[in-house]
């Protein structure tokens, strides 16, 4: 087991708060923000376009982070393509892809609004979606996604890790019953890279999208989208970068990944998330798991102990615990846990309204754990929640 | 006249090289870049979902941001977009506006492809794309767009500054024109905002579109994006953030600017881009308008003295100054201005293969300035330039 408290000195704020809330973002260890310093003030220059020292540097260390990143996940850095964020990702694929009228797409409703709606967007375009139910505790039953396939299915969407539960779906399932019928798969990977092993050449999944700045501990700005066949699509954003020739009203396209990355991409962000995707991994992928999982199981289970509280989401969980204390709004348990013991949770929908409809609340509180916590941060947190029943009973 | 001395240590790279590739990418001032370190070690958190005090607290400076960058546009904040870069504002148009087959755009030889081929692709869609020549200095008549229009012109897209000539287009007069005949207007500012007076309410065009790494100073993966009307359209790109509500099949949008930021922003970035904006305009626009028009009339005056070079584009020129020497491939002349004196030059297409061609050559030689220059690089590069006689003698 790696040091806890010597990762914490890399991340300063730490020492100001009980931060909680690693599922909306994680902190930037200074290892990265010092690359991103260093870029700023040594080298900054245009990434794939200058034959001058500056770009050149530039352009290295940015395709540095791509083989870092690529390596990480065991992907081919050519279909390893930087974007903004997990939502930039999933929309590049909605746009892009080359949907017909009458096609059909498997989600579910444990998405996250980015891994949703860009689907239910297609419907305009006569596509057919149809949206999985999960049990109670987030799980999605890999069955009743090949029972919704048709012959006219083309693609599953499914979440790794649900950013409202913290259930890990079985994605290798769902990938492996994707292939057998033909049907293509993308994995939201948002909460799952960084927190869990990530493998996507065993995975074998047809497009993963994630985020830098979640478990990959990146930059706000970053992430990272896997095409397996870049070249059955056009992007649906061109522009600088993106074209090798333009001839009159016809062009002809980069190969991948340039021609899905139009316009000066976030250099000083990639070199940080590459930076910092070295720094997981050398803590150790599956040392990181253990902690978090850890640290979340023995918050539910303590949670869950307390009359007033209700704890969601299955026994065997990613760092990641929602509750709700009976008669307190969610944001109002957020924000005295932040003004009595600076803590950081999370309340409302998580950008997930449909699941949160389905557990029949309006919003939970979400406490969410990353390499960095402790278990006196549980304490701290099961303390104060705990305190909270005076304003209950 | 401002500092020019005392401007260049807040960019510590000038004192390593002779920087003129500013049209690729500006240097960074040191108050933007302590802005976003100040961000990652006391306060980052995930923008506007969140109760607890660093999310406040990052919703706030990037909300702020967002003020700065758009009073310094004379734009309505609420119509003012934060993008990735011009290329992400200019495809997010030319993919979210309810275009329909039969449709007409307007737009000319002289732009970047990211002004170009998000029109192009549209083509796919039944769009006509009728694209205007300029003339040998990079001076699109107005004339010329006028008479292109028909009764199913629905866009003008047109470059503020040439980022090949330098040439600084009559964008006023042409938005005019777009009015006059019904048109929007679609203006990319790529290399106007932040190195000459942009005021967008006077301006009145419907869509202006720039880079947050240019002229505005801030880091790479920022840019903005205005929309006069953003009701008319629904986002290409949807995701976390950008709705209200959903039910069954159905999502109900956010109202403009959320609705157009799916997922989560590049907040490091954006707060970096705020900072610098402050400093751009704490030198005052129209000094830098100014200074940088002098060191690129000086240059490319001095520049076309030389027998065995050409200079392009217009005697009134924005900072850029393209340009050849006779025998010498312009990439071998950026390698060697970089390898004797330092110099960063660009050298290529410039993302704008159509106007490189019109110009009969494949590629120049592009010097650009920006605040931080000095008479005295002006003084390097042309003793540099001239040296390479030799070589070609």
């Amino acid at each position: 087991m790696y040091d806890v408290d010597a990762v914490r000195e890399d991340f300063p704020v730490l020492k100001e708060v009980v931060y909680l809330d690693s599922t909306a973002t994680t902190q930037t260890p200074v290892p990265a923000v010092e690359a991103m310093v260093e870029y700023f003030y040594r080298y900054a220059g245009n990434h794939g376009r200058g034959a001058h020292r500056l770009a050149r540097e530039t352009t290295n260390r940015y395709e540095d982070a791509r083989e870092t990143v690529a390596h990480f996940l065991n992907a081919d850095p050519s279909k390893t393509v930087f974007t903004k964020n997990t939502t930039e990702g999933i929309n590049l694929i909605a746009n892009s892809y080359p949907w017909e009228a009458g096609d059909h797409i498997v989600t579910t409703m444990l998405e996250h609004h980015s891994n949703l709606l860009p689907w239910l967007r297609l419907q305009k375009k006569g596509i057919d979606v149809t949206v999985i139910k999960p049990d109670r505790e987030g799980i999605i039953d890999p069955r009743m996604i090949e029972n919704a396939l048709t012959d006219r299915t083309k693609l599953i969407a499914v979440t790794h890790i649900s950013n409202v539960f913290g259930s890990v779906q079985n994605v290798s399932r769902i990938t492996k019953l994707a292939r057998k019928n033909g049907v293509k798969i993308l994995v939201d990977g948002a909460q799952s890279a960084g927190h869990v092993p990530v493998n996507i050449k065993t995975l074998g999944c047809d497009f993963f999208a994630t985020a830098g700045h979640k478990g990959l501990l990146g930059p706000q700005g970053t992430g990272v989208l896997y095409i397996k066949d870049p070249e059955v699509m056009e992007s649906a954003s061109l522009g600088g970068g993106t074209v090798s020739d333009v001839r009159g009203h016809e062009y002809t396209l980069e190969p991948s990944p340039t021609c899905f990355e139009a316009g000066t991409p976030n250099i000083p962000g990639v070199i940080g998330l590459g930076k910092a995707v070295e720094y997981v991994k050398k803590i150790g992928i599956s040392e990181i798991e253990k902690h978090e999982a850890e640290l979340s199981r023995q918050a539910a289970k303590r949670l869950s102990e307390l009359d007033h509280v209700e704890v969601y989401g299955p026994e065997n969980r990613a760092g990641i615990v929602p509750f709700n204390v009976t008669g307190l709004h969610a944001h109002d348990v957020a924000l005295i846990l932040d003004q009595t013991r600076k803590i950081c949770v999370r309340s409302g929908h998580h950008c997930a309204i449909p699941v949160t409809r389905f557990l029949e609340v309006e919003s939970t509180v979400r406490a969410s754990f990353a390499l960095y916590n402790t278990k006196e941060e549980v304490d701290i947190l099961v303390k104060a929640v705990d305190a909270l029943k005076a304003l209950v009973s």
